[in-house]
């Protein structure tokens, strides 16, 4: 049903947890299955120094952040903000279709989380 | 949004694993959200002696289980058949609406489990 992939980033997420001093934080929810996710950035010179998530998804919402974060862990604004959830399900190998609207949290989030920074500035 | 005790649950789950030599084993699936939830049951004497879960399901799911399989832990297969998922949700404070399908799957995994303990018979 699941890849190794995602079993491994499931049983071992990435980046779980949150940044006290975060420079951005965005919070989204899933109208499909009632989930929610937060993500927490720190930004420092344009890049993305630094990105914690916290979610009460299930487990294709945490392999999907969790490779998410890594995936854009260092990268600039500019970069981060291309990261689509059809790059992230790619990265996973792949998910159930019945999963794909889980993957859209990650995508989400990274992006509410930039637009607090923005409006914080 | 979610009540202290489902945070609980959720934050630090019981019961969750596998029992490899289970006398019973149940696998459901959850058509609205696509997760699943394996139960595993050691049965002596009519009762329930150790239970187990493992679910790649959300954080209701996971508390859910978590709180039902302390509930049932120690019953008779009786009792344990009794199991609704509205007095498992009760006994959480309640869930959200979205959320109750969530509940559904330890029911179910439960009796799913005890299904194939008397199909092993
Ligand atoms: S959304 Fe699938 S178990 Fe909760």
């Amino acid at each position: 049903l699941y890849s190794d992939k995602v079993m491994e980033h499931f049983t071992n997420p990435h980046n779980v947890g949150e940044l006290p001093d975060a420079d951005g934080i965005g919070e989204v929810g899933n109208a499909k299955c009632g989930d929610i996710m937060k993500m927490y950035l720190k930004i420092d010179g344009g890049k993305i120094t630094d990105i914690k998530f916290k979610t009460f998804g299930c487990g294709a919402a945490i392999a999907t952040s969790s490779i998410a974060t890594d995936m854009i862990k260092g990268q600039t604004i500019e970069d981060a903000l291309k990261l689509t959830n059809k790059a992230v399900v790619e990265a996973l190998d792949g998910l159930p279709p019945a999963k794909i609207h889980c993957s859209v949290l990650a995508e989400q989030a990274v992006k509410a989380a930039l637009a607090d920074y923005y409006r914080r500035q």
